[in-house]
This record gives C-alpha cells, structure tokens and sequence, in this order.
C-alpha cells in the first residue's frame, strides 16, 4: 500500500481537520506567533500525536503550495484502500477457504488499527469497512495495526449489509458477535467466513445482524457489558484458528 | 474504589496532596530546583511510593495543563489499589479456583484498561501490576476499563517476580505468553492461575518467565511479530475460559 501524505495550509483549514478528528501527523506553526487562533490550532494539537514544530517564516513559504499558510500548516496521512477482489485472491493464492473481518462502523482508530493487526496474525485474508460513520486508513490507524496494514488489505465498501449479500453469493458464511447468540464453540466457523464485528458503543446493527448466518456468544461473566471491540474481534478471530486447526 | 484527581499541579496542591495522604503514582520535579517548598514536596514523596523525576522546564510546560505548574508536577492515582488478599476473598466467595492476570510492565493506560475490563468479563479475580514502569489507575485506565475498574480488584506490587514466588506457595500455577512456548491448545489452563502478559515492546521479561511453569503460545500466521497486548491478554483468557468450561 501506498503512504499518501498531503498539506493543509490556512489556520481555518488546519483547525477544521483537527476537530474533524482528521489524523495530522506533522504541523508546522509561525514561530513566536501566539495569537488566540495559533493558539487554540495548538490546544487541539496537543490532544493528537502529531509532531509540532515551530518554525521561521521563510521555512512556511517554502513548503506553502497555495502561498496563503497564514503562519500554519499541517500535514496529514492516509493510505489506500484495497479492492474485495485482492482479499479473495488472498486466500486463493494460499489455498485457504476466505477468512474476512467486516466491521460495522468501528470508530476509534487504534481498534481498527488493532483489528487489523490481529486479522494479519489469525490468518485472515482482508478486511472491510465501511466509507461512512467509522474510522480510516489514518496514520493513528497505521501506527495501532504495527505494520500490518502493509500486509493485509483493507477494503471500503458503501454499505456492510449489501457487502455482506453479494459475499454470501460467493459462498461466504457470516457470524457477528453478540450476546443473544449461540456459544461460539458450538458453532461450526471452519468454512469460508465472514467475521463482523460491531460499532464500539452499539455492536452490531440490527439490519446487519439480520444478514448473518450465525450470532457468536463469547461467554462471559462479570459485571460489566462488553469487551473492547478489538479484543472481541481477537477472541472470535482465534475461536475460528482453533477450529480451522482442529 | 474511589475516583480521585488526576493531575495535581503548582506548590501547596501537591504538597496538600501528599499531607492528605493522597496516592501519588509520580512526581515530576524542575531539575536543580533546590528551594525551601521543593524540598518539602521532596521530603514527603519520599515517605511515599512515588516515583520521583526530575525534569528539564520544557518537560514540565510541555506536560501542564493549567500552566502554573510552579516546578512540580504530581499525578494520582485515579482509583485506589486493592491487595492481593482481596482478589483471593473474590475468588473464595465465588467458590472459584483463583484466576489472576499479572501484568509485567504494560506501559500504555489504554492497554491496562482494556486488560482490566477483559479480566472482568473473563471471570478473572483480579489484575496484578508493579509499581514501577507501568501504568497505573489513571482516569484514562479507568476510562478504558468501560467500569470494570469499579469491579475487579487491581493490586500493585513491587516486584512481578518475588509475587509470583509467593503466590506459588498459595497453589497458583503460572503462565505467560511467548511464541517460543507449547500451543496453548495442549496446555491445561484450568486449575488455580496466574496469567502473565508482558511489555508492550518486550514481550514478558526473562525473570519473570524463568519463574512461569508454563510457557503458552497462541498460534499465530502473518507477517507481523505480536499481536497487541490486550488483544493477547483478552484470547488467553479465554482460553482459559474455554478450558474451565469444559
């Protein structure tokens, strides 16, 4: 995959990204500028990882493309994106029955990029979010999946649910997690599956769960409502090794 | 347990802070500062667990939120510890054999939440951590726990090592995680254990694993070294679960 990255310029630009959640992984500021807008552009950067540096006003001209920075400018990642087709050859290439993680609206970039470190390390093939309401390919995605987004396809699709539709055509059978299913050890996940995990705070969506084939149990105790999303995604994930092993 | 402040910042506040017999984690103290009050806040940490730093200005500015931190620095404990004897009452007033998750060196909060909450939903009694290089109940572990913080025991110990030493004498097996171990499929998980996981970076350290009886490796493909430690931590646990369960 490619590492993509581009310049934003102009402090209304800069500090619209940071509240977008935008992932910026290096901001250039006017140094000695310490006016009210530098300043809140600052307080937001120091929520984020990214790199400050203060830097002369001849540096700023220099990198300016547009020639408007306005004492500021931000630099931010992404990476591309696969097609569905890529994870099918995946698997095909490695004579193995299609091991997918679709995830429905995962949020926070260090979960998606946790997932997408254990989909490379269970063996799965790629996996697929969707465009809208969820996390990206973002630098903080990256830095969380530990090389692994270099390996592993991720792709984007415009609704899980259709995905989830077209998938079963190709022979694909779909699991989701959530507590009012079946104990996952009595579930046969060794055929070419899809896994789906759901959104961080409400789980899988009902018309999403509706598409699944199976709804997965992790038995749990204790006294609180759910595990964290990305370690719902390893447990599940290593319950399907285990079988595909046995 | 107890919510408490999290970053104590300027003079009297820390110092009322430990007078009040507050659970400092760290102190971070201007270096070469050699004044009266520093040297009180000084005196008292000293009587205390805290872990003293001392650090350049930038440091120090870099880490304020108020920007009055007048040289000192404290961070508190967001919640109380438990002791080791109250994850043992956990396990006897459930009937359980004990299940305790130690923690050699977890360094991010997040992991430590995230590891705190899959102790919970895992049926484990409690969560063992040392005192030094480590993570400790900040807000954001307490954030991360998703409450569980509130229900699963969290001890702190100096060292990871002579606890599992003495833990030994009290029935426990242990058993951490390595790629060099057995399958943890073959390994029987389900008397009274201790669950080792390590470093973030590191893995589990070589003390520490010398003194495990069982070294258990969870079967990983892919390109990639390690899976993330709260993902590692949540797929033995339930392992564990699964071998209870049986």
């Amino acid at each position: 995959m490619r590492y993509e990255e581009y310049a934003l310029e102009g402090r209304n630009v800069v500090l619209e990204a940071f509240r977008a959640g935008k992932t910026i992984d290096k901001l250039f500021v006017l140094e000695k500028c310490q006016d009210g807008p530098i300043n809140t552009i600052l307080r937001e950067a120091r929520k984020t990882d990214a790199i400050i540096n203060f830097v002369k006003k001849e540096r700023l001209d220099q990198m300016s493309e547009t020639g408007k920075h306005q004492g500021v400018i931000a630099f931010a990642a992404a990476y591309e994106y696969a097609d569905i087709e890529d994870i099918f050859k995946i698997a095909e290439e490695k004579g193995e029955p299609p091991f997918i993680i679709l995830l429905d609206n995962i949020e926070d970039p260090h979960n998606l990029g946790a997932i997408i470190r254990t989909a490379n390390l269970a063996g799965a093939h790629g996996v697929i979010i969707p465009k809208r309401r969820a996390a990206g390919l973002t630098a903080t995605a990256a830095k969380a999946s530990a090389g692994a987004i270099n390996y592993t396809p991720v792709a984007k699709v415009t609704n899980i649910g259709n995905t989830i539709e077209d998938l079963k055509k190709r022979g694909l059978w779909f699991v989701c997690a959530d507590m009012d299913g079946e104990v996952m050890y009595n579930l046969d996940l060794k055929g070419p599956i899809g896994l789906v995990i759901g959104n961080e705070g409400n789980g899988v969506g009902k018309l999403v769960k509706e598409k699944c084939d199976m709804i997965a149990k992790i038995p749990m105790k204790g006294d609180i409502d759910s595990l964290n999303a990305s370690v719902a995604a390893g447990v599940l994930s290593f319950e399907i090794v285990r079988q595909r092993g046995i």
